[in-house]
C-alpha cells in the first residue's frame, strides 16, 4: 500500500492491523559520469514499493534529497543540512506516531544518510517522551539500507569484484537500469578512478575523487544485473522488516 | 529533463543554456473521504513534468511533505513545521544556487504551502546574500499554483460551481483520477459539508470538518475532467515560467 | 485599553469578559523619498488603537519590526528573519494563551508580513497542542490588514486611480500625515517609477525600484485623506474583529 | 530624530555625520498591582526620545517586549525566549550594521534583560566577523539601563530608602505617572511585601512574590518624582552615549 | 562525590538524601602571555570538588568550554556561541530535573559566562514548565563565582592593588600555579597594560588588549598564594551552595 | 601537550609544526551497576592523553559530555541533544580552525557520539565553506573510537568471550579500575542479562536492560587488564593520527 494512494480512512482501517510504515529515503546526488542523480531515491522507492507489495506494508512517499554536503560541488546535487534533516524527520515521526504508528521501517539508498537518520530518531524520541503520546515509549526506527544487505553485497563481489567501488558502484547503477532502462547513460570513464574512502568537505570530494566515481566501474551494470538485485534487496528487506515488526511482539 | 534521472556532467551542460529549475512541491495531507493523501504532490509533479517536457527545462524531484500541520488530526497526514520547509528550502535553493541556478520556478499543489514558500524565499534571498557566490543577486524564486491558474479555475467553476469547495475538490480528485485510475475510490460522502473557509489548529480543523472535506462534492469528478485540467495547467504554467525566464533578460 | 496602561490585575478582570486581543504588527522600512520608516508601525498602531476604543478590546503594544528583508538595502530599514519573527509571534502567542487569551486579531500595516505571520500561526497551533493547556485547542489567530480593507481600497482607488502603487502608497502615507502632520517631507519624486510588483531579494529590490516606491506617487497624499482612511479602516477592522469574536460563540 | 519619523535619504544623511543609534527596550510585564504592565517599555522609549533631543542622536523604535519569563504567571505579561531575543537583537544589528551604523547605544528600562542582551551582543560580534561588512570589526553595543544611573540610584534612596525594592519600584512607577498622568492606578497593597531578591521560574517568582512586587512600596511614587527622575535619566545616558560615541575616536 | 566517578545507583541513593548538584563552568580560552588557557575550568573545578567534598555534594564532570567569543582572536580559544551555550545548559539541567536534582548550583571561573548563563537559565526554567515533571517548579540555579567572592576579592586587593586587573589576573594564575606547579610559565610582560574594561567583538579586543592581558600583572602571582585563593574560595561557596540548598527549605 | 595547559604563544608556536589537535571525547552515562558514569570521558581522556605524550601532538579538554539519549532513564546520566552536540562541534571546530588548525582527530570513548559527530562533520565543512578562511577546504576530521581498535577488541575476545557485551563492557571498566583504582566499585550483577543489540529511546532502554547493562560481565575486569587496554589504544590510535596527518601531506 502506498499512503499517498489511500484515503484517511484506509490509513485508519491499517492502523487497525499494523503500526509500522516503510520510509524510503533517498538522495539526490552526483553519481559518476554515467550514473543518475536520481540513484539512492530511485532505488530506495523501488524496494520500498516491492517490499511493501511483498508483505502488504503501507509504503511512505520517498524523501528524496538527504544528506549529501560532500558531493555538492557537483551540479545538480541536493543536500539537505544534518541540523535540516533531522528536523524533517523528527516532523515525519511526530505526525505518524500521533496517528498511532510505532514501528518506522527506513529503507536507505545513501550511505551518507544513515549518520544523521541515528542522530535523528536519538533526537525523535526524546522529543516524543515529551509529549502526551499514549505509544511514545513504544515508538522504533530501524534502518534498512538496501546495499548492505548481505545477498546484495555478496553478488556484487562475484560480479564485480573490486570494481564495485563504493560510491557510484555498478550494483546501484544497474539497479537503475533495471527501473529506467530509457536513461541508461554512456559516457567515457578514466581509468584508474580513485578507490580510497576518505570523505571530508564538498570542494575536497571533488578533488580527490574528479568525476565522482569512488573506486568504481559503473560501465560494468546491466539492466539484468539490475533486477538481481532488486529481486534479492526486496526479499531481504521485506524479512528484515517482519521481523522489525515482530520484535517484542509478545512482550 | 528530469534531474533525477540525469548526470552531473548533463546538469552541467544544461547550466550553459538555462539558469532556471522547475520544483514541484506538494503536501501529505488528508482529502476526504475519496481523495488520495498523496493528491497535492501526485498533481504538482505530474503538472511539473508536464512543463518541464513542453519547454525543455529541469525538474527537480518532487518535494512531497510539506506545511499541512491544520490536517494532522487525520491519520496518514505528515506536516512539516514551517521553520523545518523554511530549512528545507534554503537548503534546496543554496546548493542548486552553488551550482549556478538561478530561476526557481515551485509549482505547487497545496495552498497551505504558500506562506511557508513566500517566508521561505525571503530568508533564503538574504542568506544568500551573505554568501560569496557571484550570482547571489540574481536568483529569483516564484510560485505557480496550478489549482489557482485562470483556465483551471473557470474550468472548475463550470464543471461543478459552487461544489468546487477549497480542499479535497473535484478539481484535484479529477485530476489524480486522470494520473492514477487504477486509485479511484467511493465512498459515501455526507451532504451537506460545511462550506467556510476558517483554518486554525488541526483539533480544530477535524471538529470543523469532521470528514476532511471543506465544502466540496468529490464525487463530481471524473478521469476525463481531470485530463483537461492537467492540459489547461501545463499550458498555463509552461507560458508563466517562460515569462518568469524571460523576465529581466535584457536588463 | 491599552495592555501596557494596565495592571496585571486589571488583565485579569478583562480575561473575565473577554478572551480577544488586538496585536498590532507593522513594519520599519524604506517609504520612499517621502514616506516616514515607521509608516506600517504607524498605520497598525493607530488603527489598533481606535478599534481598541471602538469596541473596547485589550490592544497589544506593537510589533514594531516586521518581515522587511527586501527593503534592507536602504538604510534605516530593519527587519527580521521569516524565523526569527516566527519564533516571536509563538513567544507572543504562548504567553498569552497560557494567560487566557484565546482569539488573537492582529491589525497589520505591511504586506511583506502576511505570509510569515501565517506560517507563524500554524507553527504556533502545533506548539500549543503539545502543551498542557487547557485551551490550546481553542487558540484562534487572524490577521486584518487595514490597506486591503475593502472601504480603504476603494476610496484609494477614488482619490488616486493607478497612481496608488503597492508600496509608498499615497493612502498610507495620508495616513501618517494625518497622525504626524509634524512630520510630513517634501522630496522631488522622479517620474515615472516603475508599477511592476515584483519582489525577490534586497539589492535586487533596490535595482528594479530606485528610490523605493513601487508605482507610488505619494505627493497626492493629504492629512485630510488619511483622516479618512483612518476612519473607514477603525471601522471595518472593529466589525472584523467583532466577527471573530464571536464566531463559534455558539458551538 | 526618531528614525521611524524619518525617511531613508534622512537616514543616509544622518549616516555622513553619525554612526551612532539609541535603541529603547523595555519590557511587557506585571509591575504589581499598581504598576503598568509596560512600565519597563514606557520609561526607555521616554528616555531615550529625550536623550535623542537632548544630542541630535537617532532613535530607534522601542523593543516593547524582552525578556521577562519569570514575570509569565501573572496575566498580561508577554515575553519572549532568551534564544528569540538573541535573534532579533541579532537581525536589528545586522540590518543597521550593513546600512553603515555602528555605535548601538540601547537604553534598557528592564532588569531582566540585561543578560539577554549581553549574550545577544556575543553573538552579533561573531556572526559579523562572519559576514563581508567593511565596518563589521568597529560595530560596539553597549547598554544603559536608567534605572542604574548613580543619579537616578541617589534620589530613588532619598526619596524612598529600602521601600524602593527591586521590582515594581515607586521610581519607575513615578516616571510612568509623570508621563501617563491618565493612567495612575490605585489598589490596596498588602504590607509587607517580601524584599529577598530570589528569581528562578515563573511559578516559583509568583508564590514567592504574590502581588508581582519585590519589597517595593509604589504608593510613594509621584508624578512630580518622576519628573526628576526623567530628567536625572535622560542627562546621564546623554553623557554617557556621547561618552561612547567618542570612545576610540582618535585611533 | 564526582558524578563521573559513581555509579548509578549511587546517584540514586544520593538523591535519597539532597536535590543539590555542584557544576563547574569554565572557558578554554588565553590568558596572556604566562597564562594558561585553562585557567577558567582549571579553577573552576578544582573549586568545585573542594566544595563538594567540604560538604559533601555532589559534582558534575566540567563544562571545560564556555562563552569566550570575544578571546577567539587569539590562538587556542574555543568558545561556543551563546546559542549553543544555552542549548547546552538546558540539556544539562533537563536531564537532571528529570532523574531529581532541583538545586543547580553553578561553580564560575569565567565572568564572561555569567550573561550566557543567567539567560540560559530562564529558558530552561520555561521548557521545564512545559514538560510533565513533578519537581519542574522547584527547579532552581545559582551562580557561584569564585573570582567575586568577597574574601577573594580582598586577598587580591591586598596582594596586588590595581595590578589585579581584570583579565589574567595574578590572582587566578595564582591559583593554577598552585594547582599546576608543573605548568607555572614564564614569559616578559610588556608594560603598561592597558586597565580599560571595554570588551566588544573579538578583532577589536584583540587590538586593545594586544597581548591578551586586561590591566593585570600575572608576574605577581605565586603558588603560595594560589593555596590561599583556593582555600577562601572553598570554604565561602560551601556556605554560599548550604545556604543556596536550605533556602525555602521550610516552605 | 595539553591546550588548557598552555599559553596561547605556545599554541602559536605550535601551529608553526603542525596543524593537528587530539580531541577527546566521552559521556556521561550509566555503565551498569559497577561501571562509573563518567568511564567514556575517562577512558577517551586518558587514551588522548597518551597519545599526545606518545607523538608530542596537542590535546583538546575533554567534551565530557555527549549523546546518550538512550540512557536517561537511569539517574546520573546527561545527555545532549544531537542538535546540540552539532552545534557545539561546529564550534569548537571554527575556532580552531580559523587559529588555523585543519586535522582534527577525535578520541571516542562512546559508540552513541558516532552518528552525530559524522554529522557534526558534515554540518561544519559546510559552515567552513561559507566563512572566508584560506583553509577551509584542507579542513579534516576523523573519529578515532579506542574500543573498536583491532588491538583492544581482540583483547577484549580472548579475555571475555561474549561477556564482553556491548554496553558497561569489561573492557571499559578495567580501563577506569586501571585509571582509578580508588573507585572500583562492587555490587551484586543479575545473571543473564540481556545481550540483544537494540537501542531506541529511553524508557524502552530500562524495560529492556534493567540495570543498564547490555550483555555484558563487568566482573571479569581487573586493573591490569586496564593497564593492558590502555597500552594498546594508544599505540594503535598514536599510529592513526600519524597517518591521518600525513595523510595528503605530499599532494
Amino acid at each position: 500500500m502506498l499512503l499517498h494512494l489511500c484515503t484517511w480512512p484506509e490509513v485508519e482501517a491499517y492502523l487497525n492491523r499494523s503500526g509500522g510504515i516503510i520510509l524510503p529515503i533517498g538522495s539526490t546526488e552526483q553519481h559518476g559520469p554515467t550514473g543518475l542523480i536520481g540513484t539512492d531515491a530511485i532505488c530506495a522507492e523501488a524496494i520500498a514499493k516491492g517490499v511493501g507489495e511483498a508483505i502488504n506494508g503501507m509504503v511512505c512517499p520517498t524523501i528524496n534529497v538527504g544528506m549529501a554536503l560532500h558531493h555538492t560541488a557537483f551540479p545538480g546535487t541536493i543536500s539537505l543540512r544534518p541540523t535540516t534533516l533531522i528536523q524533517l524527520i523528527r516532523d515525519y515521526i511526530t505526525c505518524l506516531a500521533k496517528a498511532g504508528f510505532i514501528k518506522f521501517f527506513f529503507i536507505n539508498g545513501h550511505g551518507g544518510n544513515i549518520a544523521t537518520l541515528k542522530a535523528a530518531f536519538a533526537e525523535t524520541y526524546a522529543h516524543l517522551a515529551d509529549l502526551n503520546i499514549a505509544n511514545a515509549s513504544q515508538v522504533q526506527c530501524q534502518v534498512g539500507n538496501w546495499f548492505m544487505c548481505g545477498s546484495v553485497y555478496k553478488l556484487a563481489k562475484e560480479l564485480y569484484g573490486n570494481q564495485e567501488g563504493s560510491h557510484a558502484t555498478p550494483s546501484e547503477v544497474a539497479l537503475t537500469q533495471y527501473l529506467y532502462p530509457e536513461a541508461i547513460k554512456q559516457a567515457p570513464l578514466a581509468d584508474p578512478v580513485s578507490a580510497e574512502h576518505k570523505i571530508y568537505g564538498a570542494a575536497d570530494f571533488r578533488r580527490r575523487y574528479p568525476d565522482g566515481r569512488m573506486g568504481s566501474n559503473p560501465a560494468l551494470a546491466t539492466p539484468e544485473h539490475g533486477k538481481q538485485f532488486y529481486d534479492l534487496a526486496v526479499k531481504e528487506l521485506s524479512n528484515a522488516y517482519l521481523e522489525f515488526l515482530n520484535a517484542d511482539a509478545k512482550s
